[in-house]
């Protein structure tokens, strides 16, 4: 199943006791449905107050419902903060983690003075002006095979082979309407805090108090040379998370 | 004083006992920069859950602090749900309430399947689609001298004269990005509730439910015929006021 929500009144996506999470309020309505204890996977997850327009999820159930009546009676369960945006039947061999090729994370912010009134928890307020040429110089050089342990925290998990490079696809900068803006970074993959530290150097280049150059000099040095800002959760997105060719996967995008 | 405000988490307007009001949130933090108990005189109430971009409010102070240093001292004190937009010096014969000329409100609603996750809370998500031409007739009409009356609610306060009618100035439907629609009114004055009950039944018309001429003949029937949903406060944001050419008085669009 695709999920949209609104991180703000959750503790992030994984369950904890005793907790609000994204995935217990799932499991919980799913158990209801399927009239059997449901375990789901994720994507990955995300942490307290970080958004999600499309996470991915599996699970396994001995439940007869169709999948689209599914869909409509978890709609209608679910909390108002979590959507549920398609639901189909997969191959078992499919697992909502293991089996993902890339992922799509959107930043929005918004350098200017002057209150996010109406979009408070929805975005990064910077409450100062930055400079979109700096930052585009900055993210151009992005693409490729990184090392993203600069970027990382302590305590990120590593891949599978205890890796921390990953390949980045995509990395743009997007001015919307009313100066705001939209940092998308599309990669096989993200350590934790990488996006929300990456964004947070990317605003320092954009107010002048960084080179451009100082990013790709970061990530080869394994380290963040120029302690940063970590950008605020309530700006990020987990747009898309693509699984390549698995049969009766959702593409939304 | 202009100020902003996300009405959602606030019980209205006007100061209630116990509740936190947005005249409340203002008047306690004047007091602190004054020095002395201060009245905020608003250019009228908004309700529980109504949110407002240029709602204005005047008070008298025996304060020296320089208008512009009063407002980045209200800016940082205020909640974050309560934005000061604007302060200046006006005449003592101003009075916020008194001397409004006209006011425009803007309703935003989004006709559209689907969830409006990521602005539940600052629109009416209507689950279904409206038909905009229709709307658009029924809004046509409406400029003019008109009886109010029919979409007050009972315990509306008529003008100081006890009449209950308004001259309407603009009545508009404008589409905005991702169908998100904006109906705007502006009158030289409204009557509680005026602007959600007729965006009900103008969501009424939009679904097929209610002719377009219905809603004139509403008007000047002087009732309701047509019973119809009253539209959420979460919706409607008193935009702007205008007071004519009051020296000193700040004009926001």
């Amino acid at each position: 199943m695709v999920l949209a929500y609104d991180g703000g009144p959750f503790a992030g996506w994984q369950v904890q006791p005793g907790k609000r999470t994204v995935q217990g309020e799932v499991e919980a309505v799913l158990a209801r449905l399927c009239d059997h204890p449901v375990r789901v996977h994720g994507s990955g997850r995300t942490d307290a107050g970080v958004h999600a327009w499309g996470q991915v999820a599996s699970f396994a159930t001995a439940s007869c419902l169709a999948p689209q009546r599914m869909l409509k009676a978890l709609a209608a369960l679910l909390p108002p903060e979590i959507y549920p945006r398609a639901l189909s039947e997969v191959p078992q061999e499919f697992h909502a983690r293991y089996s993902v090729r890339a992922k799509t994370y959107d930043y929005f912010l918004w350098p200017a003075t002057g209150p996010a009134l109406f979009l408070r928890g929805r975005l990064w307020p910077l409450a100062r002006e930055l400079d979109a040429r700096l930052v585009r110089q900055a993210l151009a050089v992005l693409p490729g095979e990184r090392d993203l342990a600069a970027f990382a925290s302590r305590n990120a998990e590593a891949g599978s082979d205890g890796s921390t490079v990953r390949r980045i696809l995509e990395a743009r900068l997007d001015e919307g309407p009313r100066g705001l803006w939209r940092i998308r970074l599309t990669a096989t993959g993200f350590l934790r805090h990488v996006v929300r530290n990456l964004v947070g150097s990317l605003a320092q280049v954009g107010w002048g108090g960084l080179a451009p150059s100082a990013i790709p000099e970061m990530l080869k040095a394994g380290r963040r040379l120029h302690p940063g800002p970590k950008s605020p959760a309530c700006g990020l997105y987990l747009n898309r998370v693509y699984y390549g060719t698995w049969p009766g996967v959702p593409k939304l995008t």
